[in-house]
């Protein structure tokens, strides 16, 4: 079966071409394209989250340095290197934090430096970049695909699958990690349905999950966070599957807040509880989930919504972005190299060194 | 230490007074009373949740009841009682489902039919109707009193109390259930503090308890829903306390969906989970909490919120009001009769009957 899964970006046209973004500020409400054609375009979109989703930040990015180097604005490949370099700076600054937005950046502005001191010139180095900016997005989605399929094989006949936040096609240049092993099990197996929990404050999973899920064509009911329990106690949850934001060597995961109830939940009722995430999700410096720093955001997510007061003014919150999940509620890793399972530092260690899982 | 609790409602004045209830409708937001001095005011403040929460329901009712006889209109007692029964008639329709409102007026009806054969007159009638109502808000308020007593000899000092959604003095005529455990703990005990589980999809907790524990002075954190594991995990709840909707005869509780969840949660951090309720929530014809109906409410509860559209527009939606809590998670139930630890079926019968918990 054929799905049609949403696309957060694609590039049209070859070296003049275009950044064609779904914009994610309007979903769910309306689906709209916005065709973007400068680098400072790019650095708005990335900003104000019409792309969010480390994947497709740090593909965004690349294609926006692309975009920020004018034919003809460069006298030779020097020139273009420290033009490229100025941009880069530039679109760093859009969403500071993002991992792979810096990183992607960073490996467009060596290749220039690379190609240059090979001796290419300035048209040269412009479409060199637009290869590098090309493989990137091709690796992500290669590795979306390769987490599908480990992912898939492991979902019975006619799964009811339980997830959180939002890690799919919306987030990645590809299928998605947990999104992406939904989308590839439901390819083969159309009986095969999917619970979205809501995932306050921010609802990535009804505003986002929920959206891209119908817009495929897979059959998804929406809950609210504090439904998942008494779901799986009716029996209606085979497994649960989730992405990461990093997981220690331990096997301990971070990922977004309310994913350590939803695993806890998983174990009393003995349903598998799964983990999708590429390996570079891993932080082998870090021993265990102790160890992984919290974010603490915005109290007004959880005092406000669209403007409207759904909280006393200035009432004290606690609003954590993440949680930690032992690596003992999870069944199984699931990375582009393969399966972890059950995840135990000596597992992970030799499937990320390229092992068999 | 005197605490500052928010008042549901009052009577204000004799026979000429008027019913003064907060407006729950303006919550957070505003903190602003009305005055209604007529049967079809309290009908439309009970219609349009002005007033909410079954024992604070009953109680505006029979003081509607009381507003709806005007002063010289019966000819005698006869008329005025049915006067009564066509007023009873009417407000009953506010909410039907709501179990105290029938409750509370066929209990002022069966008053007025009583005296009038005894031979009272309109005029005696009248005051005799207003008693009763009084005595109902008086022994609601007393309930509330005694299950705060027996709720709070249960907490340690200093406690750190997690809640969901509203059973305070919001909800009824005196402190609250849980509520009333959490003001009557607080007042000897300045050093405890709660949790306020937001409580989607209505947001009772943010909306109302955060609002009416801050406007007491008992220090609240307001938390979303899908934060309360992470919250167990990091040692910061001692225990948690909440209401219930309806209580079978093994002990299982019917209460606000989510709450099933925080009880597997509290298990796994073997921090007690406590219900808080009145006798009258005992419903011992049902012999396993299985039994008990689970009513599915409007699926736009979770597709908007104040009007904006947080998923996608016919998304499919599962929303049941309530879970069910197995008796073998609560640590022990609190009724103004005493506690019942742990409930099993024979000490439920027993505290039920007048004996000792």
């Amino acid at each position: 079966m054929r799905l049609q899964i949403p696309k957060a970006l694609r590039w049209e046209g070859e070296e003049q071409g275009r950044l064609v973004l779904l914009d994610q500020r309007r979903l769910p409400a309306e689906r709209r394209e916005l065709v973007l054609r400068s680098a400072a375009e790019v650095f708005e979109a990335i900003r104000t989250l019409a792309v969010r989703g480390a994947p497709a930040i740090g593909v965004a990015a690349a294609y926006g340095l692309v975009l920020g180097l004018q034919p003809g604005a460069a006298a030779d490949g020097p020139a273009l290197v420290e033009q490229a370099r100025a941009v880069a700076e530039r679109l760093a600054q859009a969403r500071p934090t993002a991992v792979n937005l810096g990183w992607a950046l960073r490996r467009l502005v060596a290749t220039a430096e690379r190609e240059a001191a090979a001796g290419l010139g300035p048209e040269q180095l412009r479409r060199r970049l637009l290869a590098e900016a090309r493989a990137i997005e091709a690796e992500d989605a290669a590795m979306c695909e390769a987490i599908g399929r480990h992912g898939a094989a492991l979902f019975p006949p006619g799964a009811r699958v339980l997830t959180h936040c939002n890690t799919g096609a919306l987030a990645t240049a590809g299928i998605g990690t947990a999104l992406g092993a939904i989308y590839t099990a439901f390819a083969r197996d159309p009986a095969l349905r999917v619970f979205a929990c809501e995932t306050r404050p921010l609802l990535q999973g009804a505003r986002l999950t929920a959206w891209e899920l119908a817009a495929a064509g897979v059959p998804v009911t929406l809950i609210a966070d504090s439904m998942a329990g008494a779901l799986m106690a009716r029996g209606e949850v085979d497994l649960v599957i989730v992405g990461a934001d990093r997981i220690a060597r331990s096997g301990d995961v971070a990922n977004k807040i309310g994913t350590y109830a939803l695993a806890v939940l998983a174990a009393e009722h003995r349903i598998p509880f799964y983990v999708a995430a590429p390996s570079s999700t891993f932080d082998l410096e870090l021993d265990s989930g102790a160890r992984i720093p919290i974010e603490q955001r915005d109290p007004d997510e959880l005092r406000t919504l669209g403007g409207v007061a759904t909280a006393p003014p200035g009432i004290q919150v606690w609003n954590p972005a993440f949680d930690v999940t032992p690596a003992r509620l999870v069944r199984a890793l699931i990375t582009e190299r393969g399966v972890i399972a059950p995840p135990a530092p000596e597992r992970i260690a030799a499937v990320l060194a390229g092992g068999a899982g």
